[in-house]
């Protein structure tokens, strides 16, 4: 990796308040090196020059790539092989100026960022989050990383924590994108928390070491966790919530917005209600975010609905219940189907030979099984 | 209205078990009349004499009219002016033989069924329904009836019950669909609640009198709720339940699926979680219901939120929580629109300020309450 680049990029990064379209462009056209110089000596047009001159003097490359490797942090840029390139392609297409992409990532930790953002799904969510979301959160969290997906999300207290710690608890994969600079434990309380991040995923920003947080930052810090995962989920949200911009920003890339349902007595799911009601994906657990989020097919094995929806077509309503009580996996004895499916045992018997004559099921010692039928 | 035809239809509602298709397909070709007379002699083909072989015999349609008379009750038939014609055109097109239309509905009470039907709306969901749900489902009741809407449902303990309740509470119109004969209380324990709605409204069942219920005649009645209303909110449902073929009755007929969210931890709500992802509309409150079964733009006038949707842009969350709390009518004070919107008391007195300077509300004794604005 070019040096030179290294520094043009850490230049630009302190310069620029994110998003900066306008200088992305000018990157885009003229490389970094060219654009920081550029923009370090005022020679560049009006929209550029308003995204970059209070600050331009500010030349500190050096220090702030000596500042974050003292705490443990190094700059990924889009030269580098880690770049997560196909994440943040859909910025270019999206149309929109918030969504300007990044002009470097400050990071730390041991993980590599394209490899942590391979198979990654965003779980955000209200600060103030209730008992329930939490615990959903973490459910999910954990879910999602037990199958081998990374857990991207905020740090913030409430939901993010939730998520995080759900992920660290089986020893999976998670990353922390932050509206300070990775070398700040932001919120304070999450110090511990954003040390375990660090100690085994990664710390993320677009702002350079010793970054403060604000406002401003976090709607726009919201774009990146959108962008560094295939898919974004709402755990719970307000009426108005930055895990709805994060939703949004996901809508406007492209990819999946899922959002989890609560009671409709609370606060805290008015805006994941909102979400599904405009049409974004309702998602009870870990399984079917990761349906929502992979290639086509790659999910479906094991599932019997869809199969079901069509060999199950045109039975009695006997059959019906039968095999609707048989649990996907495991053999079950007529009388406990009796019991479950509420027909008598004989209809029972009859049904479960229906059933077994379009291969819905199969007769094992004595029990009854769900046959495992190829979708296709 | 002709009493051979009324003798004839309460005839062939003894003789044949619902649904009967074939029977359904022989009436409409000759007339009840006649096809009583073929039924009862046996000159009928295969199919209509699986439907009546039975009991063609049971002849006592005088003897179930005046047992019907007795307990205030009488039968409504498609050659009456009350038939709800409108509702059940649908079951011709369904194409599911499940779907066949009743021959006759013996109803009890003073409403008549076919205004009752005019704008109905059905509420169903689970008998081990939670708080949570019967909460729920008693709100959509009320707020449902008070919109001038017939909540029609089950007369089943759990939300059906509560649906029926909150209708009632109101004083509002609502409609039991039973299982068994009119002249029968089930669940006993709902015998009071039979009384109040057969007070009111009506209480239906296509079952003569004395008929007793069972299992399958539950999942049969269910597509009566379904025609008779302009479309199903599934409250609270197990993963298996009536509610959901209640659900799927009224897909076939072409009528929109509601289901109210909940817990993703609650396995009272996975079958309106299932719902949802399949296709049906997520509502939380009784004005999303409206909007989703009225012809467009007949519920806009008097509903808030379009004027919502307007007006409060650009309000906090606290005031748009407040405003959300605050009922469609009746006023409350700020104690009250503390609790219900989870707004802080001190916050609360704020957001009314500044709402009423947006004229949204207006103070009243005490209390506060929307202001009527009308809709252009």
């Amino acid at each position: 990796m070019n040096e030179q680049v290294l520094l043009a990029r850490a230049y630009l990064s302190r310069v620029a308040e994110p998003p900066a379209p306008a200088l992305a462009e000018l990157v885009a056209q003229v490389g970094p090196v060219e654009a920081a110089a550029r923009v370090a000596e005022g020679r560049v047009d009006e929209p550029v020059a308003r995204e970059t001159s209070v600050r331009r003097e500010v030349h500190r490359p050096a220090a702030d790539l000596d500042a974050a490797a003292a705490a443990g942090a190094r700059l990924v840029v889009p030269e580098q092989p880690e770049w997560p390139a196909e994440g943040f392609a859909a910025f270019d297409g999206a149309g929109s100026e918030q969504l300007a992409p990044p002009l470097a990532l400050w990071v730390r930790g041991p993980g590599r960022l394209d490899e942590l953002c391979e198979h990654a799904v965003a779980v955000v969510g209200a600060r103030a989050a209730t008992s329930y979301g939490a615990h959903v959160a973490a459910e999910l969290g954990s879910g999602l990383a037990d199958r081998g997906c990374t857990v991207v999300s905020g740090a913030a207290i409430g939901i993010d924590g939730a998520a995080h710690r759900g992920a660290l608890g089986v020893e999976g994969a998670t990353v922390a994108v932050l509206a300070c600079g990775v070398d700040r434990a932001y919120p304070a309380s999450h110090e511990l928390l954003l040390e375990r991040i660090a100690g085994s995923g990664l710390v993320v920003s677009e702002y350079p070491p010793g970054g403060v947080p604000g406002r401003h930052r976090f709607l726009v810090r919201n774009r990146l966790i959108a962008g560094l995962a295939a898919g974004t989920v709402v755990v719970e949200a307000g009426l108005r919530s930055g895990a709805q911009r994060t939703a949004s920003d996901a809508l406007s890339l492209g990819r999946p917005v899922m959002a989890v349902p609560g009671p409709v007595t609370s606060a805290m799911s008015v805006g994941c209600h909102r979400l599904v009601r405009d049409g974004a994906l309702l998602v009870t657990r870990s399984d079917e975010v990761l349906e929502a989020v992979a290639p086509i097919g790659e999910h479906l094995a094991g599932r019997p609905d869809p199969v079901r929806g069509r060999l199950t077509d045109g039975l009695d309503a006997p059959a019906a219940l039968v095999h609707d009580a048989l649990p996907a996996r495991g053999a079950r004895d007529t009388r406990w189907l009796a019991l479950e499916s509420g027909v008598p045992i004989g209809a029972v018997r009859v049904a479960l030979v229906a059933l077994e004559r379009r291969g819905l099921v199969e007769h094992c010692e004595g029990r009854w099984r769900r046959r495992v039928v190829e979708a296709g």
